[in-house]
């Protein structure tokens, strides 16, 4: 682990290394007290392991960037994997205060506006920190792996939070770990090719969001019931809303509409076939029986 | 990387360890060939590795296990990690051939069989993998990285043959890689709590495959119409048609249609609400417009 509490040794180095520190302009007028120059060491770390892969950053590089010499650095790090580490703690901390958001209005909304905070992020810091979420880092350590986690269960934390269910079940707990895995590989991948507009992604991983928890009530009448209210406040030009018309859009397309109205009777083998159908368009499409 | 072409010298080790190897009693009766000794050595550690994590397993269990000598285990591989990663390859080899399944049938019910010997291998390998593929495993190297991302796109590869899209878009390739990485989550989630059973899991990973083609066919014109074949090959009883059923059945809950009959009706300022929602009902529910 780091010092916390260098010794005037840290200062001597400083003094010492000065001279050879005058190209890079850069250095703080006033004297950075010891927490000071340790915040700011890491500030400089993750800005440079933002952009790069930590093999392509060196203690050298970090040194120029803060204004400060080689052996100060070392004085609060022993050595590049602690400072990449001390930097993804950051890294994650910021992370996981953009997904907090206030409990007010349409849940997909909120989710929407945490998205388009998450996915700044991902494109601010995700270039150098891609292959560590990718599992191919030559910098994956316990240390890096508790961080991923950390930020991975604050996700899963303030969604169940919003969703304000009392006692979620593992088949919601299970969606929703698998939305957050979704939406992280979705935008790494989205980081290597940059296929589609970043706001079409955030609409995207919302509305699979919602698809999810749908399909996951479809199954657990518990869910179903609190479905019920949260479509009831969301709003059409929402992501629910558009998710919705988007998908009763392809009743329009020809044959979809049959087959599912053909799937939706069941595997019934009584009556014509004709007759089936149509009682599972009444089922389905009509007025629930009160 | 691991000796190919053993000299001599290995047999030597074999026969000098054999007094200490009697009571391991496994030792195959037939002289095993260079190649066979191999295979069998990684067919060992693959066995062990599947059931613990690395750390957990040492080279001297792994000559036990083959009934061979700490030395001859040495001469094929220079150490753990080169056998850890060639029974990786072989597990990743073993897992791809699991994704072939012939083109025939409903889509959904071939993604559920593969899915099936998906997690069935999941079971029976996954324990010693887990921290591998969650990321915090100490045998992560550039090696192990590669088998994994073999084996990620052979997946990608299978789904995209078998949904038989001539020029599969960006926006499916994503929904398809972000398919794998849930099912990789859930899966691993599944091993760790096994709060469902595995059926239940396996039915709903492919119809959560099936959600997601349906989102994105509902943003994309040209998959909208790959997907209406796609249902009318679908049977009641499938996946697909089990999971229509349970939507269906999800309109049954108090408030749901109303809700989402409203949001399917768009943001409409002008005329009474009332009708707007009649019109939204006849649109997305009624028969299509010929």
């Amino acid at each position: 682990m780091a010092s916390r509490t260098p010794s005037p040794t840290a200062d001597r180095a400083e003094r010492t290394a000065a001279p050879d520190r005058g190209a890079a302009g850069e250095r703080p007028r006033r004297r950075l007290s010891v927490d000071e120059r340790r915040e700011q060491l890491i500030a400089v770390a993750l800005e440079l392991f933002s952009r790069r892969p930590p093999e392509e950053v060196s203690i050298d590089d970090i040194a120029a960037a803060a204004g400060a010499s080689r052996p100060l650095v070392y004085h609060y790090f022993p050595g590049k994997q602690a400072l990449y580490e001390a930097s993804l703690r950051r890294a994650g901390r910021e992370l996981s205060a953009r997904f907090e958001e206030p409990m007010e209005g349409p849940l997909s909304e909120r989710l929407y506006r945490v998205m388009g905070r998450y996915l700044d992020f991902v494109q601010s810091h995700g270039p150098g920190f891609a292959a560590l979420l990718r599992g191919g880092s030559v910098a994956a350590s316990a240390g890096t792996s508790a961080v991923i986690d950390e930020v991975r269960r604050a996700a899963h934390d303030q969604i169940l939070a919003h969703l304000a269910i009392p006692a979620p079940s593992p088949g919601l707990r299970l969606t929703v770990r698998a939305w957050i895995a979704n939406a992280e590989i979705t935008s790494l991948e989205w980081l290597a090719e940059r296929s589609v507009p970043l706001e079409e992604l955030q609409l995207h991983l919302v509305q699979e969001f919602v698809a999810s928890l749908t399909l996951t009530a479809a199954r657990e009448p518990a869910l179903a019931a609190e479905l019920a209210s949260f479509f009831a406040d969301e709003r059409p030009d929402g992501p629910t809303g558009r998710l919705v018309q988007d998908l009763a859009g392809l009743f329009a397309v020809p044959g979809i509409l049959d087959a599912v109205t053909a799937l939706a009777a069941g595997p019934q083998t009584v009556g014509p076939a004709d007759e089936a159908s149509a009682q599972a368009t009444e089922g389905t499409a009509g007025a629930p029986a009160e």
